[in-house]
């Protein structure tokens, strides 16, 4: 099956089959980067920009790591430098990108749609590398790579996310993703960080964390906004992770084979005890790894088509 | 001819033939830019030290994607990061870039002459790309290869520059230039932004804007500074647009064939209307796309050289 | 011999045979960057992640061109914009990193041993930039290549370190590397520069400049920072010149041959006068081009052992 999208908007857009081909592609570019020598020319001569208007080291980092073993050259283009701060519209910001004949631009940006905008207005490729409170694909796809590498498949599975779901594009993107392969998602947190409606997504909601663990094939923690207690979202650290944080002793009611993820920076001590943290069915470092390989695959599947116009 | 300058600080010191050279080379690299493999081995192994002390992404984001498309390193050497902030002179620093072995330095800097001094310092390329208020040859250049290219020639035009004369680099490089490729300039302004003696740069000034868009080949509009208002420059900016800025009626009095420029980032609504910065003779864009151009032009003419002791 | 350190950490821990190899490598890959193609493809296809926590351009770039000239790749990651500032530990930014895959990782930190724990912490290369006040040691191996070139030989020379000795890792790597060779190394400043204890390091040490200067094969002015004036452990700038700042008059009592070192950034006329600093015994630009040669050196020593899991 060939990939016939032009942009990685969000997960609601992509196909079951779809999302299957970006897991596929994602398996094989993950072995590039166990080589000694972790570089193919497939992407030789093609332009990726990273275009940041929030800062972000870690997911920019994995897909400037991701563009350089498939020999793109990628280049960082940061609001805090750019002309943005001269007042100039994301309209004439997005032009004046295109017209220097970029592959590929991976956009985060703190407004929800933004990219959706950007795609609109250019004829290049887009992947959204996070947009306000609304998707964050390619941290739902590495999810769901991870997931599948562990168990084997991506359907009846009980999926239980837990944490500030009403402030998190991860949650969105992993209801979307996870339910839409056929596995069940079930999230969890305080009544202050569950948003109303939540359910037309496709997920149960529950405020009782024991029934999120029970029966969990996967649980996956949220990073817990710290400037949220200000809000009065919750009331203190402590009082968080008494009840929401992850412990040793909480996961007794788990499956003796359930993962546990956490899309980082994790708060030691908050979302996740250290133990539960560095634990034998902790995925974070797997997910980590495998962000590179899924950032690979979609710059490959976006990029890499061969044209015959080629010198 | 052999391209026998050592380094491009202004137009000033380009002879028509030079300049002439520059372009032809420049629509060469062009149509690297539109391959799907937008990459030539020309200058792998070069070294290019992008040395900016002031801020701006637009120019060095440009200069990058032009060094990387011919495959040579580049590397940003900003002043917020660099040694500077720790007192070093700019002799001292422009010693010590030099000992690593640039082939190329691309210097931005706020004071006018700091490239002419660093060329007498190194023995290394020096691309001035923008002395305070003084040369910006690069934006020169592509805003002559985007004229040559759309109307066939660069002599015997009659070339409108309208806004800040004062205080644009882009403007006194224009001058000389497309006075030099044998067209007419005429300039156009409110009084407090033309400066005294212009003149003698070989162009014509009124202050009336009807005139300078009479008759005109090429309208060539300046971006405002919005801080100049704070100096008494220009009443207002809704003021400033009124009179000086280039709506769709003021433009009934054009050529039918005007083409209408701008260096950008365009403040829409007070140099352009947005009609007219999206209209048919805007070749804002065109310009971005042939300053990769121009660059890649001038890194070649400048590091391409076959020597012998190549191993 | 093969090397067989998987760290640079400081140079304390390496052998005399290792420094000789390291040097023995850097005088080889000084050669690459002499020549018009300036890269070889020894370590295509590794990363490299240079870790900043603290600015340092000059050294930042050092390592960029290393990296660039044996055609790896190089990431930046710097503390300012980073997960870092999300409050993220050292530890789970270290595992991060070390699941993206990199070869090595080029770390500065304003805290001693940071490198080292970084060492244990991850299953990677790591490359000691600067910790605290502790050690440098790709500095002391490019000044110990600087005067093996310049005097044949590292045994039986005088070197005079002369300045604030109390805070300077550089003081401290080369007092560890300059014995080591088999070289007397004395250190000379104010009473209030010069730590208690620094003889057990192998180090002599005099309050008389002259003393340092007599005699000397090598003599090493370490930058002042100027923010230790407020600390009072130096009157003023003017004073501080006069009596420990290295002037043409002061070096009437040096060997003819000696050799004026110092790491850079200089503050013209405190710690050197200018017809010294430009002088034909200063030795600070070879420190620099030697800079880019000895990171090569460790970057090829650390990452370039053929491995038969190629592809």
């Amino acid at each position: 099956m060939p990939f016939t999208k032009k942009h990685i908007l969000d997960v609601e857009s992509l196909t079951p089959d779809e999302i299957a081909l970006i897991l596929d592609t994602a398996d094989n570019m993950k072995e590039i980067s166990e080589r000694s020598i972790k570089k193919v020319p497939t992407l030789r001569g093609k332009t990726i920009v990273l275009f940041f208007y929030e800062p972000s080291t870690r997911t920019r980092l994995s897909f400037d790591i991701a563009a350089k073993r498939l020999s793109a050259d990628s280049i960082s283009f940061s609001a805090s430098t750019s002309s943005i701060v001269k007042g100039e519209t994301l309209f004439d910001t997005a032009k004046n990108l295109e017209a220097m004949n970029p592959d590929v631009i991976v956009m985060r940006h703190s407004s929800a749609g933004a990219p959706h905008m950007l795609s609109k207005i250019v004829d290049t490729s887009i992947i959204n590398a996070g947009d306000g409170m609304h998707s964050h694909p390619s941290q739902s796809l590495l999810d769901m790579m991870t997931v599948r590498e562990a168990k084997g498949r991506l359907d009846n599975l009980k999926i239980s996310i837990i944490g500030d779901i009403a402030h998190s594009r991860v949650a969105r993107s992993n209801i979307h993703g996870f339910t839409k392969m056929g596995s069940e998602v079930l999230v969890a947190g305080p009544p202050t960080m569950i948003p109303i409606g939540i359910e037309r997504l496709g997920a149960r909601v529950t405020f009782n964390i024991e029934d999120a663990i029970s029966g969990a094939d996967v649980i996956m923690m949220l990073r817990i906004q710290k400037e949220r207690q200000e809000s009065f979202l919750f009331p203190t650290e402590r009082e968080y992770a008494r009840v929401f944080g992850l412990s040793h002793k909480k996961l007794s009611g788990a499956k003796p084979d359930v993962l546990i993820m956490h899309p980082g920076p994790v708060n030691r001590g908050v979302e996740l005890s250290p133990e539960v943290a560095d634990g034998p069915y902790s995925t974070i470092l797997d997910q980590v790894t495998n962000g590179v390989a899924v950032r690979m695959a979609l710059f490959l599947l976006l990029a890499g088509g061969v044209r015959h116009d080629d010198h």
